[in-house]
């Protein structure tokens, strides 16, 4: 029997702010004491003082870092815009006027991601061309309606979900002279059903993960689908951007997640009659989607798997003398068949930042933190300045949970690691929504900080990490920028055959003439390290219009012309023209 | 380290035997008693007397069976060919003459599947169109050449691999005018490389199963993909039809299980310059080849994950009173993490089937059954005739079995089954291997037998299964068919939202008209039962040519006609010109 959830109101992303990241009362400030503290009371972080986590910016960005930069004037610069007011009016009359906008600041919002240079053009200005109109369809038949009228009129639509990209997915072609409809999926918002018996719901695509969690949770089941955008990002955008979640050693990544999807085609709706679990039809058009990014339709719900809510969730975490052995201990450990929900590996330095972002402790708790330090340096010997910590979640009925904690410890001791207790673990969780705040508050500071990641095989793990921070920093000095170019990463998913690895690259921009551009050459050396020694040119961001370039590198010719050639077969007016990866859309008239 | 293991001959097919199923000294024959026995070695079941398995033949398909059907002389139809001189030269050129045939007996071999009708047409003819040349090249380059030389003089190519297919996925268009070149895999046979530190191993598409299993076992390794076909079937076939194997909840179907692979499609190879476990890098044409059956390009290698052959291996098995208590039990045990690498459920009948190929018992041995059959139905009042039995593989270390023979345990005794023991299970599995074999066994007694298989939601799993058996049968009256129509089924896979089921019908054809069309009409009233009834075209054996008139009833438009339109834009000039999936080539000229 399925279950039809209440509906939810659009209004409900009300407490996004826009253009930073994160809801409106939420992120870092510093006190006039020089603390830190998180604002508002979502996160278990929030509202405590972070004694350490300035001092930490001081010594691993710049010594030199002080107050906020005064926020600059919005810049004046006018974005032209290419008006239709046929299209305009005929859109309107569609979907109701309140739900087209040609507003200023609901372009802006539809025109870029939260790619780091992204975040920078809004403070400081830089952004070229936005959509021009936003569209906000309800149904699938609206959509149809849009994509029709789109071509009738020769405009273009580029999809817009949650928008937190990190690759450019949704930076218009500069040189687009159609009128571009941002097609926002905001309202098609809906849990439609959940069918507990065979374990599947059906979501609109616009749905965003925090409100699935809701609504799925009132019903005792989990997607698991626990990306670190989860709060904000929506099924949409992780199915057009093949997205991983952290929990996928349990639940699976977004292509096993997904049963069925359809979409709305250049020609019509694409869907297939029923939602199994796993067919062989042929050619499946369906797949096109995953890692689409808005090049071939715009999707409009899936049929996904879910699963009972797990009745224990524990966290667990060990320290390694170094990161080689914490990955010895990865690799030996993912040779098994069942690997808790999560399992993740920091470096030396996200270790410390993590040790940073630690609540100042009590009279008792700072001589606990002592003793403690003092055991793992004294007694076993560890050094602080090598040490890498994996943390853990656990998640399944009791039974199970215990089997599990019981082996991944006796392997964790055997190789070497020590248990560093669930808190620790839990705090490593804690730090994954906090990362995205965190890079807010450093860019207003001057700090210019971004993610990247790679899939690497496990043989390869040490080359990639120690190349890409090795070319990273000496291009930082070879460059000459000031402070020190802080470069650190952590694994986090593990495959039978080798690991995701999540970097993080910050440095002091303050004074640069270009700073994006400084750090866009780092990051394209990072890129490079990576590509070079062996490691993929995405795990799970995608491409986007930030990694197109790199294609010609990993693809054969024809691979690289069989993209295109597809693209142009199924949407021979380029009506879908976003242009990520590269792939053109072919202009009528 | 990687590993290169030694080349294997392209001679270690010669036990095979051509144009019927399996190895050329196994296959049932019955005895001057009357017995049936299994020839050969090779299996579990050889040469033991099998006293039940002829009398169930009689109760369950036609009491008036009798001997075997006399040979048919070779058909005298002479397939036509059509000739192309010059190609034929400079494919013999190119590969050496030994490696070009335009013999019949190699042309026909690479003209058909195992479909019933074209092992039936085998026999009594009805082949209408096969290759013109046979082409087995020994490299991807070389491959690349053959598909020039064929685009070059207006001649087309259909991949053959091991021939396994059961949907005419090799039945070459009747109405093709070029010259059709069969491109053998066969000497693209070797294990490349394998590396057991990132566990993947590089194996080229035409090699078979049970040679890949040979050579990984020598390093201790295993692939796990292990479909009821695989003496026989190419890891080429496996991508190309979208595979799944039996231990699939351990390793994964064949999407799972390759990491990445190379295919020469119409304008050169199709590559990716890594095999990593997991990429998120956009429009990703490797998909193509997934269930692609010789449409896009040919398959030549692939990187596939590996694991260490488990160290223990145990059968076991479970007797419910019922088959939807059996089902209940699957449905309850699939919300685990931790499935055993194969479960099964067989309905009543082929719980029969299994208890009559057991070997002629030994006089303890026929009271032990007398007794176990008293206990069954007195102590446990268990129907014998309503009975469905549930066969289990567990794979793993020690502990991890015993968990999870703990767990699964537990579990089917509150579901009000029994334990049913490892040899019943054991001999389960063994059926798998003989069913092909008894499917031509039974066609030289004039009873038409094939399989079909499908996948299903759990709450759909008695209607569909229900629907079959009730409108097989009812067909079969209302044709007037004789004897008894045999309809069978088991589930063979477990998802979180559903179950592969496998069907076997089979009915006596010795006086039809037209044997193999009563039998296609029967076939088509039980797929119609499955889709009206919720339930996939395919699971596993995929489309080729005998399921594609299904395709509209489950796609929409859109979907059907961009499988069409990604064809033409990718091979223009239909050099890959098999038509399975109804997908046409241009032809150019």
């Amino acid at each position: 029997v399925k279950i039809y959830p209440e509906a939810k109101e659009a209004s409900t992303r009300s407490d996004e702010p826009g253009n930073v990241w994160g809801f409106s009362d939420s992120g870092f400030e510093r006190t006039a004491a020089g603390h830190v503290t998180l604002q508002g009371t979502r996160y278990a972080l929030a509202g405590k003082a972070l004694p350490d986590l300035w001092p930490f910016f001081l010594e691993h960005v710049g010594e030199t870092l002080g107050g906020e930069l005064p926020k600059p004037e919005t810049p004046a610069v006018t974005l032209p815009r290419v008006a239709h007011p046929e299209l305009e009016r005929r859109l309107g009359e569609l979907l109701g006027d309140g739900n087209v906008s040609v507003d200023s600041a609901a372009r802006v919002r539809c025109g870029h991601g939260h790619t780091l240079d992204e975040v920078h053009a809004l403070r400081h200005g830089g952004l070229r061309r936005i959509p021009d109109v936003v569209a906000s369809p309800q149904s699938e038949d609206e959509v149809v309606e849009v994509v029709r009228l789109a071509r009738e009129l020769g405009a273009c639509l580029v999809p817009y979900g949650g928008g937190t990209n990190v690759t450019h997915a949704l930076l218009c072609p500069e040189n687009e002279t159609r009128c571009i409809i941002a097609l926002s999926t905001r309202r098609m918002n809906r849990v439609r059903w959940i069918d507990p018996e065979n374990r599947l719901a059906e979501i609109e695509a616009g749905a965003v993960g925090r409100h699935i969690v809701e609504t799925l949770g009132r019903y005792g089941l989990v997607l698991g689908h626990e990306p670190d955008s989860i709060e904000f990002s929506t099924l949409g955008g992780w199915i057009a951007t093949n997205a991983s979640g952290m929990k996928k050693n349990r639940y699976g990544n977004i292509e096993e997640i997904v049963v069925d999807l359809r979409a709305v085609g250049s020609d019509g709706v694409i869907s297939h009659v029923s939602a199994l679990p796993r067919e062989s039809i042929g050619t499946d058009v369906r797949r096109l989607f995953f890692g689409s990014e808005g090049n071939f339709g715009i999707i409009t719900s899936a049929v996904v798997r879910v699963a009972k809510k797990p009745a224990v969730q524990q966290y667990g975490s060990f320290v390694f003398p170094d990161f080689q052995t914490g990955v010895a201990f990865l690799k030996a450990l993912s040779a098994d068949q069942t690997l808790p929900a999560s399992v993740r590996l920091v470096d030396n330095l996200q270790f410390r930042l993590g040790q940073a972002l630690k609540p100042k402790p009590s009279a008792i708790g700072r001589q606990l933190r002592t003793l403690q330090k003092t055991w793992l340096t004294l007694v076993k010997r560890f050094d602080l300045e090598q040490i890498s910590a994996c943390t853990i979640v656990y998640e399944g009925d009791e039974a199970e949970v215990n089997a599990q904690r019981a082996r991944v410890t006796d392997l964790a001791l055997d190789t070497g690691g020590i248990d560093g207790g669930a808190e620790n673990g839990e705090r490593g969780y804690q730090l994954t929504f906090g990362i995205a705040y965190l890079r807010d508050f450093a860019l207003r500071h001057g700090v210019l900080a971004e993610s990247m990641e790679t899939t690497v095989p496990w043989t390869k793990i040490l080359d990639v990490t120690q190349a890409v921070r090795r070319r990273v920093i000496a291009l930082h000095q070879e460059l000459g920028l000031p402070g020190r170019a802080f470069i650190s990463c952590r694994i986090s998913q593990l495959y039978s055959s080798g690991v995701c690895i999540y970097f993080y690259l910050a440095i002091d921009g303050r004074d640069l003439p270009d700073p994006c551009g400084s750090y866009a050459k780092l990051e394209h050396e990072a890129r490079r390290a990576i590509l070079e020694n062996g490691g993929a040119l995405s795990h799970h961001h995608g491409i986007g219009q930030i990694r197109k370039d790199y294609l010609p590198q990993i693809l054969s010719e024809a691979a690289l012309s069989w993209r295109q050639r597809t693209k142009t077969a199924l949407d021979p007016e380029g009506v879908f023209g976003v242009g990520n990866q590269g792939l053109r859309s072919t202009r009528r008239g």
